[in-house]
């Protein structure tokens, strides 16, 4: 089949093996992908992502000698069934899955693996008890946003957000603008955000902020103090670079908890001593629970949680390496679909 | 009065100005003062300790150039009155104070202010409404360790354990011992510590901990996953030197909560993303409750936190500097405490 495959430190399109469906796997056809700031780390910061998973005694590590196909934020279709499957769902059904694969004893995540191709590619293997069918009249491209939106879903529950407790989301690309949504979901507020870029920051408002700084303009900590009096902030840091982590302990009011869902690969630098005065709190998230996953499809799909605003491209296989390029400018767009079959 | 003084970087006993009490403040004669690690730190990194202060926007912030006479960890005994004072306590009385001198609008650490002299100074002057007394009964030495020992109550307060957490202590100096104390007396358990002092772990095990690991040998984490398995492990970082933090995010479990009670001065590295794979939570803390505070001195004179073994040298104020060298040797001490009547 065709992709658009990771090969070194390159994105090209090739042929690269058809997935075959193993004992409780289901073929499906991709209909659209997302492209996830993880997989522009990844393509960029390839070798430190390897060496991160081989540090943290992860079981997923990938071999940059080999193929990689990414995409792990799709909606796909039913093609075909492996042995010892339920059949649960007919082939054509448009389904959504967390991105993992289980097989026998051993587990990969679909989009970072060597052996399983990810939504970049015409087709992936699945398994068949993770699928999750798409509502009746759910739009694809809507569906394939379950993935990212739960990923701030996610960050939302694990800061056990109580009333007394204020939200202040740092930075706006797609997880801050996901956390957005899931704040908004969840009738937290009022909701201050922040960020750099006017497109982003109108973007935070459609999804349910409601109070935006430009931070060359103001504070966004100052502004929460303001419009949340007494409570104690509650910090989302959606940006993850070094120097994030730094800045808001730097900035952050005393007795405040930070929800890092930024994804920082290189190694960064702290003054624990801020962090100590204040009586921070840092916790750090990644994912998301299956119950999680399931709830924001239902969101999305009772219209909820809206992500029609996020969508800002659509891209077939040969536009993949472009598109990794146009999402480095944080003004020109939020979330690009891969949609294989595009020409 | 005669004191030891910080000046510039060293430790000089000298004559400074008596101190004198304003409206609501007392004097009292210091009879003991414990040698506390952010002292060691104070003298040996006081222009980053001062750097620090300003970034975080304290109110405390101390004038190198003029002296300073540390010392937070006292019992002394009321003198006299200022103006305005209830005069609860007889004159004799011995009492214990949180480090904190309010005067008027503003506020200073006692032990860490040009103004207020702390207890390596034969008197100090404390707030009135501050002062609790010491029962009856109560060695000196013990309620001077009132303070290091709210220090561990507060950290155990703050990583709310849960029956299905499970407690390790990396590091059994001083803020270790008294985590540990904190965790016996809260009849949290089983309690994992370690060090790699033979003299350390022996006084861990005096104060309650109950597997004790030197880390040449074998691993905490591993010793809490046995000892307490299918529980979350809270770690008490209680060491403070750079590196600890990358340490203890490489070698946490999964889901595992980092209490951070070590005073860390210098610029840190982590990498956020050994973190972010294992869901970490770091809390930092800082300090005390008054509430938390008053427990303490309760629960060691009601014999439930057994303080003597800390107790590992006694020195006049002429003992000071050399003190802070001995300090600096794991092996050779935990609690010094300072005796300004002692010749």
């Amino acid at each position: 089949m065709r992709a658009a495959v990771m090969r070194g430190e390159r994105l090209v399109v090739d042929t690269v093996p058809e997935p075959e469906p193993a004992a409780g796997e289901v073929l499906v056809r991709t209909l659209a992908c997302g492209i996830c700031g993880s997989d522009l780390h990844a393509l960029k910061h390839a070798k430190l992502m390897v060496a991160n998973s081989i540090e943290a005694g992860s079981p997923f590590v990938m071999d940059l000698e080999r193929d990689i196909v990414m995409g792990h934020e799709f909606c796909a279709e039913v093609l075909d069934y492996g042995p010892d499957t339920q059949k649960r769902l007919a082939p054509g059904t448009r389904v959504v899955s967390m991105p993992i694969l289980v097989r026998g004893m051993s587990a990969a995540t679909v989009g970072y693996s060597n052996d399983f191709p990810g939504g970049y590619g015409e087709r992936m293997i699945l398994n068949d008890a993770l699928l999750l069918p798409v509502p009746n009249g759910l739009p694809t491209e809507h569906a394939a946003l379950t993935e990212p939106m739960a990923v701030g879903l996610h960050a939302v529950m694990k800061a056990q957000l109580a009333k007394s407790d204020a939200p202040l989301v740092v930075g706006c690309g797609p997880v801050g603008l996901a956390v957005i949504g899931a704040l908004k979901l969840r009738g937290v507020g009022p909701i201050v955000a922040a960020d750099f870029s006017p497109m982003r920051r109108a973007l935070a408002e459609k999804l349910g902020a409601d109070h935006l700084i430009d931070p060359r303009e103001g504070s966004g900590y100052a502004e929460l103090a303001r419009v949340a009096p007494g409570r104690t902030a509650v910090i989302f840091e959606c940006v993850g670079v070094p120097g994030m982590l730094h800045e808001i302990t730097k900035s952050a009011p005393v007795g405040a908890r930070v929800v890092v869902v930024g994804v920082c690969m290189q190694e960064d630098r702290i003054k624990p001593m801020l962090a100590i005065s204040k009586e921070l709190q840092l916790q750090f998230v990644l994912g998301y629970l299956p119950s999680e996953f399931a709830e924001t499809l239902g969101a999305i799909a009772e219209g909820k949680l809206d992500v029609a605003p996020l969508i800002t491209g659509r891209v077939g296989l040969g536009g993949v390496a472009g598109a990794f390029e146009d999402l480095a400018t944080p003004d020109a767009h939020a979330k690009i679909l891969v949609e294989p079959a595009r020409a």
